[in-house]
Protein backbone atom coordinates (compact mmCIF):
# COMPACT_ATOMS: atom_id res chain seq x y z
CA UNK A 1 0.00 0.00 0.00
CA UNK A 2 2.10 2.86 -1.19
CA UNK A 3 1.07 6.74 -0.78
CA UNK A 4 0.47 9.02 -2.93
CA UNK A 5 3.07 11.45 -4.20
CA UNK A 6 3.27 15.25 -4.40
CA UNK A 7 4.52 16.26 -7.72
CA UNK A 8 4.06 20.01 -7.62
CA UNK A 9 2.57 23.02 -5.29
CA UNK A 10 1.66 25.95 -5.76
CA UNK A 11 -0.26 28.73 -3.17
CA UNK A 12 -3.27 30.12 -5.07
CA UNK A 13 -4.62 32.31 -1.94
CA UNK A 14 -2.08 33.29 0.57
CA UNK A 15 -4.73 34.87 2.46
CA UNK A 16 -3.37 35.61 6.21
CA UNK A 17 -1.22 33.73 9.17
CA UNK A 18 -4.62 32.33 9.47
CA UNK A 19 -5.05 30.58 5.99
CA UNK A 20 -3.39 29.74 2.64
CA UNK A 21 -5.00 27.48 0.05
CA UNK A 22 -2.66 25.52 -1.70
CA UNK A 23 -3.01 23.36 -4.93
CA UNK A 24 -1.43 20.16 -5.18
CA UNK A 25 -0.66 18.21 -8.36
CA UNK A 26 -0.86 14.28 -7.21
CA UNK A 27 0.45 11.21 -8.57
CA UNK A 28 -1.32 7.92 -7.11
CA UNK A 29 0.64 4.38 -6.86
CA UNK A 30 -0.79 3.40 -10.13
CA UNK A 31 0.86 6.37 -11.84
CA UNK A 32 -2.49 8.46 -12.53
CA UNK A 33 -2.08 12.59 -11.95
CA UNK A 34 -4.63 14.67 -9.95
CA UNK A 35 -4.43 18.15 -10.88
CA UNK A 36 -5.79 20.77 -8.63
CA UNK A 37 -6.05 19.05 -5.92
CA UNK A 38 -6.98 21.70 -2.78
CA UNK A 39 -4.57 21.92 0.35
CA UNK A 40 -5.52 24.24 3.17
CA UNK A 41 -3.09 25.56 5.36
CA UNK A 42 -4.63 26.61 9.00
CA UNK A 43 -1.97 26.95 11.86
CA UNK A 44 -1.59 23.24 14.11
CA UNK A 45 -3.20 23.95 17.43
CA UNK A 46 -3.90 22.35 21.17
CA UNK A 47 -6.11 20.80 23.36
CA UNK A 48 -6.08 20.18 26.87
CA UNK A 49 -8.20 18.37 28.88
CA UNK A 50 -7.35 19.58 32.50
CA UNK A 51 -8.40 17.74 35.64
CA UNK A 52 -8.14 19.26 38.99
CA UNK A 53 -6.79 17.58 42.28
CA UNK A 54 -10.00 16.58 43.45
CA UNK A 55 -11.34 15.34 39.63
CA UNK A 56 -12.66 17.99 38.41
CA UNK A 57 -12.78 18.48 34.40
CA UNK A 58 -11.85 22.32 33.70
CA UNK A 59 -14.36 23.39 31.00
CA UNK A 60 -15.92 26.42 29.49
CA UNK A 61 -19.04 27.18 28.53
CA UNK A 62 -18.52 29.60 25.11
CA UNK A 63 -19.11 30.75 21.95
CA UNK A 64 -17.80 29.85 18.55
CA UNK A 65 -17.95 31.32 15.11
CA UNK A 66 -19.07 28.31 13.96
CA UNK A 67 -21.37 26.63 16.55
CA UNK A 68 -24.76 27.83 17.27
CA UNK A 69 -25.59 29.35 20.44
CA UNK A 70 -22.89 28.55 23.14
CA UNK A 71 -21.11 24.52 23.40
CA UNK A 72 -19.27 23.13 26.49
CA UNK A 73 -15.13 23.58 25.61
CA UNK A 74 -11.96 22.88 26.73
CA UNK A 75 -8.54 24.64 26.55
CA UNK A 76 -7.18 25.32 23.32
CA UNK A 77 -5.41 27.63 20.96
CA UNK A 78 -3.38 27.86 18.02
CA UNK A 79 0.90 26.85 18.66
CA UNK A 80 3.07 29.62 18.16
CA UNK A 81 5.85 29.73 15.58
CA UNK A 82 8.46 28.05 17.07
CA UNK A 83 6.77 26.79 19.80
CA UNK A 84 6.53 23.05 20.63
CA UNK A 85 2.81 21.51 21.40
CA UNK A 86 3.54 20.49 24.90
CA UNK A 87 4.71 23.99 25.34
CA UNK A 88 2.02 25.69 23.68
CA UNK A 89 -0.80 23.17 25.66
CA UNK A 90 0.89 24.20 29.17
CA UNK A 91 1.08 27.97 27.78
CA UNK A 92 -2.89 28.09 27.19
CA UNK A 93 -3.59 26.11 30.11
CA UNK A 94 -2.25 28.75 32.04
CA UNK A 95 -3.58 32.27 30.19
CA UNK A 96 -7.29 30.36 29.94
CA UNK A 97 -7.57 28.65 33.17
CA UNK A 98 -4.78 30.29 35.88
CA UNK A 99 -4.34 26.29 36.36
CA UNK A 100 -1.01 24.93 36.33
CA UNK A 101 -0.68 20.48 36.32
CA UNK A 102 1.66 18.50 37.25
CA UNK A 103 1.10 15.62 35.37
CA UNK A 104 0.78 15.55 31.41
CA UNK A 105 0.15 13.14 29.02
CA UNK A 106 -0.51 12.97 24.91
CA UNK A 107 -3.58 11.85 23.45
CA UNK A 108 -2.34 11.53 20.38
CA UNK A 109 -1.52 14.26 17.33
CA UNK A 110 -4.11 14.28 14.27
CA UNK A 111 -4.67 15.47 11.12
CA UNK A 112 -7.84 17.05 10.98
CA UNK A 113 -8.94 16.50 7.25
CA UNK A 114 -7.55 13.42 5.60
CA UNK A 115 -7.95 14.80 2.12
CA UNK A 116 -7.54 18.60 2.37
CA UNK A 117 -5.00 18.98 5.75
CA UNK A 118 -6.40 21.99 7.86
CA UNK A 119 -3.57 22.16 10.67
CA UNK A 120 -2.88 19.03 12.59
CA UNK A 121 -4.68 18.44 16.24
CA UNK A 122 -2.46 17.59 19.43
CA UNK A 123 -4.26 16.47 22.14
CA UNK A 124 -2.96 16.37 26.07
CA UNK A 125 -4.36 15.47 29.60
CA UNK A 126 -2.86 17.24 32.18
CA UNK A 127 -3.74 15.89 35.83
CA UNK A 128 -3.40 17.37 39.02
CA UNK A 129 -4.27 20.76 38.50
CA UNK A 130 -4.00 23.36 40.98
CA UNK A 131 -5.32 26.97 40.19
CA UNK A 132 -2.06 29.33 40.37
CA UNK A 133 -2.76 33.09 38.79
CA UNK A 134 -5.62 34.69 37.48
CA UNK A 135 -7.08 34.18 34.04
CA UNK A 136 -4.96 36.09 30.88
CA UNK A 137 -6.83 35.45 27.81
CA UNK A 138 -6.86 37.41 24.91
CA UNK A 139 -9.17 35.60 23.21
CA UNK A 140 -12.35 37.38 21.18
CA UNK A 141 -14.85 35.16 22.30
CA UNK A 142 -16.84 35.20 26.00
CA UNK A 143 -15.99 32.16 28.07
CA UNK A 144 -16.91 31.27 31.59
CA UNK A 145 -15.14 28.76 33.61
CA UNK A 146 -16.55 25.39 34.79
CA UNK A 147 -15.02 22.47 36.91
CA UNK A 148 -17.66 19.41 35.97
CA UNK A 149 -17.28 16.40 37.72
CA UNK A 150 -16.48 12.97 35.45
CA UNK A 151 -20.31 12.22 35.52
CA UNK A 152 -21.41 15.30 34.30
CA UNK A 153 -19.07 15.52 31.70
CA UNK A 154 -20.10 11.66 30.08
CA UNK A 155 -23.37 13.16 30.29
CA UNK A 156 -22.93 16.27 28.55
CA UNK A 157 -20.95 14.51 26.00
CA UNK A 158 -23.60 12.16 25.34
CA UNK A 159 -25.94 14.71 25.07
CA UNK A 160 -23.94 16.88 22.32
CA UNK A 161 -23.15 19.98 24.55
CA UNK A 162 -19.69 19.69 23.05
CA UNK A 163 -20.25 20.57 19.85
CA UNK A 164 -16.84 21.17 17.99
CA UNK A 165 -15.36 17.94 16.68
CA UNK A 166 -11.80 18.42 18.61
CA UNK A 167 -13.59 19.61 21.80
CA UNK A 168 -15.77 16.40 21.64
CA UNK A 169 -13.00 14.24 19.92
CA UNK A 170 -10.47 14.73 23.01
CA UNK A 171 -12.98 14.91 25.78
CA UNK A 172 -13.43 10.92 24.55
CA UNK A 173 -9.96 10.25 24.38
CA UNK A 174 -9.79 11.94 28.03
CA UNK A 175 -12.22 9.70 29.49
CA UNK A 176 -11.22 6.96 28.16
CA UNK A 177 -7.74 7.16 28.96
CA UNK A 178 -8.84 8.00 32.54
CA UNK A 179 -10.87 4.55 32.84
CA UNK A 180 -7.62 3.19 31.32
CA UNK A 181 -6.44 4.03 34.33
CA UNK A 182 -3.73 6.45 32.67
CA UNK B 1 -23.37 35.13 26.00
CA UNK B 2 -24.19 36.50 22.74
CA UNK B 3 -22.95 35.28 19.55
CA UNK B 4 -21.39 36.74 16.61
CA UNK B 5 -23.22 37.93 13.42
CA UNK B 6 -22.02 38.00 10.28
CA UNK B 7 -22.74 40.88 8.57
CA UNK B 8 -21.24 40.14 5.24
CA UNK B 9 -19.95 37.24 3.02
CA UNK B 10 -18.84 37.16 -0.52
CA UNK B 11 -16.79 34.22 -2.24
CA UNK B 12 -13.26 34.85 -2.63
CA UNK B 13 -11.92 31.61 -4.10
CA UNK B 14 -14.64 29.19 -5.33
CA UNK B 15 -12.20 26.38 -6.20
CA UNK B 16 -14.51 23.32 -6.67
CA UNK B 17 -17.60 21.47 -5.29
CA UNK B 18 -14.93 20.27 -2.56
CA UNK B 19 -13.70 23.81 -1.96
CA UNK B 20 -14.81 27.21 -1.26
CA UNK B 21 -13.01 30.26 0.63
CA UNK B 22 -14.99 32.86 1.75
CA UNK B 23 -14.53 36.22 3.32
CA UNK B 24 -16.67 37.53 6.52
CA UNK B 25 -17.15 40.85 7.91
CA UNK B 26 -18.37 39.58 12.00
CA UNK B 27 -19.55 42.03 14.34
CA UNK B 28 -18.88 40.51 18.14
CA UNK B 29 -21.22 41.01 21.02
CA UNK B 30 -19.66 44.64 22.10
CA UNK B 31 -20.33 46.09 18.53
CA UNK B 32 -16.75 45.91 17.01
CA UNK B 33 -16.35 44.97 13.53
CA UNK B 34 -13.93 42.10 12.27
CA UNK B 35 -13.07 42.87 8.57
CA UNK B 36 -11.42 39.94 6.08
CA UNK B 37 -12.28 36.48 8.65
CA UNK B 38 -11.65 33.59 6.75
CA UNK B 39 -14.68 30.86 5.98
CA UNK B 40 -13.60 27.41 4.82
CA UNK B 41 -16.58 25.29 2.95
CA UNK B 42 -16.45 22.17 2.16
CA UNK B 43 -19.14 19.13 2.08
CA UNK B 44 -20.10 17.95 5.23
CA UNK B 45 -19.21 13.68 6.13
CA UNK B 46 -20.12 11.39 7.44
CA UNK B 47 -18.52 8.54 9.86
CA UNK B 48 -19.55 4.86 11.13
CA UNK B 49 -18.56 2.92 13.44
CA UNK B 50 -20.11 -0.47 12.42
CA UNK B 51 -19.98 -3.22 14.54
CA UNK B 52 -21.13 -6.84 13.24
CA UNK B 53 -23.81 -9.49 14.88
CA UNK B 54 -20.37 -10.78 16.47
CA UNK B 55 -19.10 -8.11 18.06
CA UNK B 56 -16.45 -7.03 15.55
CA UNK B 57 -15.64 -3.82 14.69
CA UNK B 58 -15.52 -3.29 10.76
CA UNK B 59 -11.96 -0.53 10.16
CA UNK B 60 -9.93 -0.43 7.35
CA UNK B 61 -5.37 -0.05 6.99
CA UNK B 62 -5.20 2.56 4.21
CA UNK B 63 -3.86 5.61 3.01
CA UNK B 64 -5.01 8.74 2.90
CA UNK B 65 -3.01 12.37 1.48
CA UNK B 66 -3.04 14.13 5.08
CA UNK B 67 -1.53 11.16 6.81
CA UNK B 68 2.32 9.24 6.29
CA UNK B 69 2.28 5.87 5.74
CA UNK B 70 -1.12 4.14 6.28
CA UNK B 71 -3.78 4.39 9.11
CA UNK B 72 -6.27 2.52 10.77
CA UNK B 73 -10.18 4.03 9.39
CA UNK B 74 -13.43 3.68 9.62
CA UNK B 75 -16.16 3.91 6.99
CA UNK B 76 -16.67 8.08 5.94
CA UNK B 77 -17.63 9.74 2.70
CA UNK B 78 -19.07 12.87 1.82
CA UNK B 79 -22.94 13.14 1.92
CA UNK B 80 -24.38 14.07 -1.70
CA UNK B 81 -26.56 16.74 -2.53
CA UNK B 82 -30.07 16.13 -1.17
CA UNK B 83 -28.97 13.56 1.02
CA UNK B 84 -29.61 13.19 4.75
CA UNK B 85 -26.58 12.56 6.78
CA UNK B 86 -28.30 8.92 7.95
CA UNK B 87 -28.83 7.95 4.33
CA UNK B 88 -25.23 8.56 3.13
CA UNK B 89 -23.66 6.66 6.12
CA UNK B 90 -26.01 3.71 5.50
CA UNK B 91 -24.94 4.25 1.50
CA UNK B 92 -21.30 4.65 2.59
CA UNK B 93 -21.33 1.42 5.06
CA UNK B 94 -23.00 -0.77 2.25
CA UNK B 95 -20.32 0.67 -0.59
CA UNK B 96 -17.08 0.29 1.14
CA UNK B 97 -18.06 -2.83 2.98
CA UNK B 98 -20.49 -4.96 1.77
CA UNK B 99 -22.31 -4.60 5.17
CA UNK B 100 -26.00 -3.53 6.08
CA UNK B 101 -26.38 -3.12 9.51
CA UNK B 102 -30.01 -3.43 12.06
CA UNK B 103 -29.64 -0.77 14.14
CA UNK B 104 -28.37 3.00 13.81
CA UNK B 105 -28.06 5.58 16.56
CA UNK B 106 -26.25 9.20 16.26
CA UNK B 107 -23.53 9.51 17.70
CA UNK B 108 -23.44 13.92 17.24
CA UNK B 109 -22.88 16.62 14.71
CA UNK B 110 -19.75 18.37 15.55
CA UNK B 111 -18.44 21.76 13.42
CA UNK B 112 -14.83 20.85 12.36
CA UNK B 113 -13.18 24.22 12.30
CA UNK B 114 -14.79 26.21 15.54
CA UNK B 115 -13.10 29.36 13.35
CA UNK B 116 -12.88 28.21 9.63
CA UNK B 117 -15.85 25.99 9.49
CA UNK B 118 -14.90 23.31 7.31
CA UNK B 119 -17.82 21.66 7.07
CA UNK B 120 -19.67 18.90 9.57
CA UNK B 121 -18.95 15.36 10.54
CA UNK B 122 -22.16 13.40 11.50
CA UNK B 123 -21.08 10.52 13.31
CA UNK B 124 -23.29 7.17 13.53
CA UNK B 125 -23.19 4.16 15.41
CA UNK B 126 -24.30 0.62 13.48
CA UNK B 127 -24.50 -2.63 15.14
CA UNK B 128 -25.77 -5.68 14.27
CA UNK B 129 -24.22 -5.26 10.88
CA UNK B 130 -24.25 -8.38 8.84
CA UNK B 131 -22.94 -8.77 5.22
CA UNK B 132 -24.93 -8.51 2.34
CA UNK B 133 -23.03 -7.62 -1.18
CA UNK B 134 -19.64 -7.53 -2.05
CA UNK B 135 -17.74 -4.07 -1.86
CA UNK B 136 -18.83 -1.27 -4.54
CA UNK B 137 -16.63 1.86 -3.49
CA UNK B 138 -15.10 3.99 -5.71
CA UNK B 139 -12.43 5.67 -3.44
CA UNK B 140 -9.10 6.65 -4.83
CA UNK B 141 -7.49 5.42 -1.95
CA UNK B 142 -6.39 1.69 -1.23
CA UNK B 143 -8.25 0.34 1.07
CA UNK B 144 -8.07 -3.22 3.25
CA UNK B 145 -10.97 -4.44 5.51
CA UNK B 146 -10.56 -5.74 9.19
CA UNK B 147 -12.49 -7.30 11.47
CA UNK B 148 -11.06 -6.26 14.68
CA UNK B 149 -12.48 -6.43 18.65
CA UNK B 150 -13.35 -3.90 20.86
CA UNK B 151 -9.53 -4.50 22.63
CA UNK B 152 -7.73 -4.83 19.48
CA UNK B 153 -9.57 -1.21 18.67
CA UNK B 154 -8.89 0.36 22.19
CA UNK B 155 -5.21 -0.96 22.32
CA UNK B 156 -4.74 0.39 18.63
CA UNK B 157 -6.56 3.66 19.55
CA UNK B 158 -4.22 4.42 22.41
CA UNK B 159 -1.11 3.82 19.98
CA UNK B 160 -2.39 6.51 17.80
CA UNK B 161 -3.47 4.24 14.91
CA UNK B 162 -6.32 6.16 13.80
CA UNK B 163 -4.27 9.36 12.74
CA UNK B 164 -7.28 11.34 11.52
CA UNK B 165 -8.92 13.61 13.82
CA UNK B 166 -12.34 12.66 13.23
CA UNK B 167 -11.66 8.65 12.94
CA UNK B 168 -9.93 8.92 16.44
CA UNK B 169 -13.02 11.06 17.29
CA UNK B 170 -15.29 8.68 16.21
CA UNK B 171 -13.99 5.54 17.23
CA UNK B 172 -13.72 7.13 21.31
CA UNK B 173 -17.30 7.64 21.13
CA UNK B 174 -18.33 4.66 19.61
CA UNK B 175 -16.37 3.28 22.53
CA UNK B 176 -17.60 5.13 25.61
CA UNK B 177 -21.15 4.64 24.24
CA UNK B 178 -20.91 1.03 23.72
CA UNK B 179 -19.67 1.13 27.68
CA UNK B 180 -22.81 2.93 28.28
CA UNK B 181 -24.64 -0.26 27.52
CA UNK B 182 -26.09 1.48 23.70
Amino acid sequence: MQPWKTIARRTILPHSKFLAIEDHTIQLPDGRIIDHWPWVVTPDFINVVAITRTGEFICFRQTKYAVDGTSLAVVGGYIERGENPLAAAQRELLEETGYRAAQWQSLGSYAVDGNRGVGVAHFFLAQDAEKFAEIDADDLEEQELLLLSRAEVETALAAGEFKLLPWAGIIALALLRQKRGG
